[in-house]
């Protein structure tokens, strides 16, 4: 069978020459043509030294390809999907362009009216570990945001089960590349280095996106505190969520039954991984795991599930990848299988 | 007058060495007599290049000295204070050995029976934002740890002012030399390095000392969940927590009122900032200062305080000098006036 | 055909652990058999969690393979090097107990006296780009060190050549994980951050290596000054070779002959690749790769050739792979083909 | 007696704001003045949060100062020095406007016409360890490069004294902050963290300046190779200087011999200390230091001198303060005796 042809939009990305390196071993598909803005007639390798082994050039469009990574910033990214949805082209966009299903909160959150409602109805929320089957089915996939990766995956068993009330508190620390590649101050070194930092608490913009997937899990709308952080790493997010056990539900749950509550529940997901003792972000380093330590602070009965990703990995590309897996009908590990860079 | 003469009892620790640093240039005392363990006989300026401007010899015991600084692990700190407090020393013991005002705290948290209870009871806590007149009287200060001092200085406002119900999250984000000089694999350059991870999560010895202070703050004892982290960085801490306003006060309290209650609360705090903007960790680097960013997360009625201070300064050598200040009837600024090394 | 069996002895160690993932991909070879000392008898995923997809269990002696990498300390590794292949195992050992030809250099620089001329006269230096005929042969292969490696690969095309004298300055730069994973005060993190020092100013072990290689090279001893720095990163090497072109050879060399020269030099060799602008380390994160560097200083007609690799890949595990391809007869690249990880 | 008045111009840049750092705790002198483009018309403590002691508003142009600091990019700088000396301000300029003697280096090496030889004639360079005297007269001084600091003081005890031939080869690694705060790619934080790299290997713009000074210390001019590094910290410098002994010094020249001839060469310079062992550039952290240690590598006759600095402190705003006292005829160190921040 001949490999499938891939596209990557916006190669130069921090996701999208992560989706090159990933994509480079993969067995079953092939990039076909990747496009860049000012790096437009560039060989790859050129742009990107550490793709040499890439020979391909840099275009303003997008050849012939089956399946298209669209790594572009939000709203930009709405109208190149659009159109590659009209090619016929499968679409999995890494931006946030079709991730909430209300569009009334793109002028609310994102600054702009969303062009179509219609292509929003049909996108599906990328998150193999809760949507597989609907991922199978879909021709456009919203990869999920890289804190409601982490956030999502930590608290949908509790949630699914009932086992906590509606206060949620999510403590996330992430590294510096989930910024982007745009130069901004926060990102320049001499500020970023040796320095740790809350921001947007006035809300951010991955709220509405958790709040929307927690509330399917757990079938009530629950009130999110989200507090992001910036930490001196290039690489990973740590997420640390905080919940309380519903009345009925605290007598029966230790950290034991915990445990093997999420064991079960993730028993089917392969880059899921459950540990009876807290992971460090370094053991995810460019790899696709998710490893979840799910506790009980028994002197006041809350549960605090500590979740590691590397951001740009499960957090962005790995699942992209993931995500084209299962809607190529291949086993979704199929070109994932990096064991994690430590140290 | 003469300057005071002061001692520092392992001289060799992060801790030591910070005190050595800041009072380098403090105009009314001068270090006397510095100890070691292993270094006992070097010359400091041998042991610690970094301090090559002081002539001083380290040595096994104590010399004279009016007042000294205890450096040491915590239950070996309690002996050597008993028996400074013998020679009618005046001490600030910045282990946790006189921290908690329960003796049965001891054996439970940090697994020996405390040999005094009578200099337990006399022992001031001191963090002299709140406890500056005991400060003055005493002859014995436990200095707060580090987590202590960011969680209680972003709390006392709001639980003195009835503004929030018992549940409280600490979620504390801290550099590496918070652990020590002591080596440990998980201090290892290639370990520490670009990872994030939570730890202590069945419960950090710091947490006794949380609730102790922050129970007489409020007036009642909160429920308190603590869990810390460990970032790549070498100081600081940055501490986010979390509150619930208390039914009866949601309607009257919103971010300005509480940015002006924290104003006044602290008016009279030289080295409490409170900023209207969330502060990075970086801003305190090298300094006694501790920012405070108090907030409310409007959608769900919650209290968000950040705090970020250097743990070796106001979070161990710095509080300790403002204590000796103050002991020593100076302005609680004297010699400490560094501005945060910045970028 | 089935797959050859291998065993990694100090799995624990930095060399054994990258060992590990790089062989979870490998197509052609299967770990049978992995030691350690202070973790025999666990599992290997609990003793290394981001090796959670192995089920082996690490033993004290090794058990039966076709092939042995040895990660252990000098010394060490000799005496279980004799023991393997008195058991007519292959072995590459990737300490520096067989990589000096003169028996009596062990005494001099690693303070023992060796065990076994005849075997030292036996093993092959394992640098493919050099040797590769002899590894193909050869049953013992002697890794070469981090630095060696750096050096050789950017000096030995001007030395084989011809085209400078016997002076040469080898400046390098080195990440903490080249000091490996025994704790010392110079990898604590708090020491190794925000620093960059140099060591090793007496003579360093790895100039006797570095010399005998270009010797061999260039046909004459060169007086070689090696001066190895520390600085803080987890992974990577960076080296600053500087010589002085031949009174014959200074007219007719130029950057692009350089190049050209370099290009030609390493055309069969896959992971070496010459570039025309300088490399930094991080472009080499996590593969196999050698990137070369060469240039004149036109203003004073000497060579300047810089080479990155990554300490832990090129420099150690992932050079012992493609030793080990080598022996067994496969293409060098197999199961090397790892993309760097950037950002 | 009444403090002078300085001024900085461009306050945020990093040296302007290490200026504001180190002149708070300065007890002659006081800050009346600062200026910043972008920001002008900013309180300092807003633009500069680290700053929050100072009450003092950014305007465009500077106010009535006695002493100026210009910390304005190069050819920029060049015009206000001349406004600013016109209206009998004395100008300590960090740019390197006015560091090269002869005006023809200024189209080579900076890419414009030098606007006032005159000026330029009467510049002092100021580096005090060598022109003290001439500083004390002088109206106008060109503060040295971070570089050219870390490496002059280095070679000018061997040149001066006549021990080393014209061949020199400088290695320097730098941290960050000297690319400046102005937003690049090689500076945002992901593609400069967990990397080592070299650069400008056609010619660095200090280079000049090097060779200019160690012509005036050896009597020749020397062949220089310099090639800077980026390495990944805030703040340092190491160079690493390699020369060769001159014939007839072959013979009676050891380590005991440089080491005392450093020692006593140094033995008036407060800020410069010799050190039998090789610094960290962590040594020097927020301090106005530089360290040597100067050896010899026994084996190939070579002298190698090792030197540390804070890139910002005595590579900049550290060094202009020392030339600002010296000008005031005040003791070199007022103000400046801080205790490197170590860890």
């Amino acid at each position: 069978m001949s490999k499938k042809k891939v596209g990557i939009v916006n190669i130069t990305s921090y996701t999208g020459m992560e989706l090159a390196r990933l994509l480079s071993r993969h067995p079953e598909v092939e990039i076909a043509s990747v496009t860049g803005r000012s790096t437009a007639g560039m060989e790859l390798k050129e742009a990107l030294p550490h793709l040499s082994h890439y020979d391909i050039t840099i275009t303003e469009e997008l050849g012939e390809v089956d399946i298209a990574f669209t790594a572009l910033p939000h709203k930009e990214s709405a109208s190149k999907v659009i159109e590659l949805t009209e090619r016929g082209v499968k679409v999995i966009d890494i931006s946030a362009d079709f991730r909430l299903k209300d569009p009334a909160a793109y002028p609310k959150w994102y600054g702009f009216e969303h062009p179509s409602a219609e292509l929003l109805k049909n996108a599906v929320y990328g998150l193999p570990e809760i949507y597989k089957e609907q991922i199978a089915e879909a021709s456009l996939i919203a990869n999920p945001g890289c804190y409601p990766t982490s956030a999502i995956l930590a608290l949908s068993p509790v949630l699914k089960n009932g086992l906590i009330d509606e206060d949620i508190i999510i403590d996330s620390k992430s590294a510096l590349s989930g910024a982007g590649r745009t130069l901004k101050n926060t990102s320049h070194y001499c500020e970023a280095n040796e320095t740790t930092t809350a921001y947007a608490l006035g809300g951010h913009r991955h709220l509405p996106e958790i709040t929307q997937e927690l509330s399917l899990q757990g079938g009530v709308e629950p009130l999110v505190t989200f507090v992001p952080h910036l930490v001196p790493m290039t690489r990973g997010i740590l997420s640390t969520c905080y919940g309380f056990l519903s009345m009925e539900k605290c007598n029966k749950v230790d950290s034991t039954y915990l445990f093997e509550l999420y064991a079960d529940f993730y028993k089917d997901s392969p880059f899921v991984k459950v540990l009876s003792s807290p992971p460090s972000t370094k053991q995810t380093y460019g790899s696709n795991y998710c490893l979840l330590h799910p506790t009980i602070d028994s002197r006041t009965g809350r549960v605090v599930i500590i979740s590691a990703i590397d951001n740009l990995v499960k957090g962005a590309a790995g699942q992209a990848v993931q995500n084209m897996n299962i809607m190529l009908g291949l086993p979704e590990e199929t070109g994932l299988d990096m064991v994690p860079v430590y140290p």
